[in-house]
């Protein structure tokens, strides 16, 4: 499950605001235990979830498609895994900073070291939770397509198309000042087993 | 919004049962001005949507990550569309048989010729449901970081890493019948800027 939710860039926030829910995509990390998201102050995700809301936070790898030798059995192969619970807000400056630290190192390992640390301002507009990794559960589909027996027989290519998230070269902010090259953390940045 | 939608393969289906929100992924289909989504009919989801509950559907892509000169400001280049509503179950037989043809072709196009059609077992086996569009809102980050105007001097390398989901060599099924080679929809199979 932490291999999962450490190869993951996106999760998807669930919460409900007067009955209807919502799934909102956001960055996150695995923090030893907890799972730490991030955003603006205002944002209505974070004001849900720092207030206590139920929530349902989803995290998922595509690996594959699996093509089968009958409509039915068309999959995907894929890792997930689904963490419920009520997040608590980190105000405490000192650990919402190691927080936020966090949460830049799990996208890009080796990133923060290098950076300006958020100002007093920056951190006030920033609210971040924490959820615990207590009730959550993975689930993972590998390999080929499971087909009737009678399929197998049938003049179908089947089996599968292995897909994986992988980084292009690195794209220079126009007003990057001149002599500065990418760093390791840049031009060797990979993810799981892409 | 449609481009968003056609380009995933996964989405994040949200509803709320007895006040927990819940966020699954699966597989979908742009269909005319509907989305469609499938499963087993025993799936809480899928029985919790075709009774009419309220969900969010959201679909997202991920295309870079945007690393900045601070903390605060990095982000990520995405585009991700959010649907609310009320899903409508699909039973009339022919237009369920279209519907799951379109999950496949949505996922795999040129697929669905070749395979074996769903049997009436199969088709009993099977929930689908439609979600309209009316209801629909699409995201987009792109470009570079937006750092505040005093660290552009900092002497840190700042852009974009562009992400792509891209396939690798198919994996035939082991079982495989002698001499079917990978038809073009399978080597050719390219998804988006993938």
């Amino acid at each position: 499950m932490e291999s999962i939710l450490d190869e993951g860039l996106v999760c998807h926030v669930g919460f409900v605001d007067e009955g209807q829910p919502f799934v909102v995509p956001t960055t996150y990390a695995r923090w030893g235990d907890r799972l730490v998201i991030h955003g603006s102050a205002a944002s209505r995700m974070l004001k849900a979830l720092a207030a206590g809301a139920p929530a349902c936070v989803t995290v998922t790898l595509l690996d594959g498609l699996v093509l089968a030798r009958s409509t039915f059995h068309h999959s995907m192969n894929y890792r997930s895994v689904v963490v419920l619970g009520r997040a608590i807000e980190i105000t405490e400056p000192e650990e919402k900073r190691r927080a936020l630290d966090a949460i830049v190192e799990h996208v890009a390992p080796g990133r923060v070291a290098g950076v300006r640390a958020p100002t007093e301002v920056e951190m006030r507009a920033t609210r971040v939770v924490a959820l615990a990794l207590d009730e959550a559960s993975a689930k993972v589909r590998t390999g080929p397509p499971k087909d009737d027996e009678a399929d197998y027989a049938l003049p179908v290519w089947a089996g599968e198309l292995p897909l994986r998230l992988q980084p292009l070269e690195p794209l220079a902010d126009p007003r990057l000042a001149a002599g500065l090259a990418p760093p390791p953390h840049v031009t060797g940045w990979r993810r799981g087993r892409g």
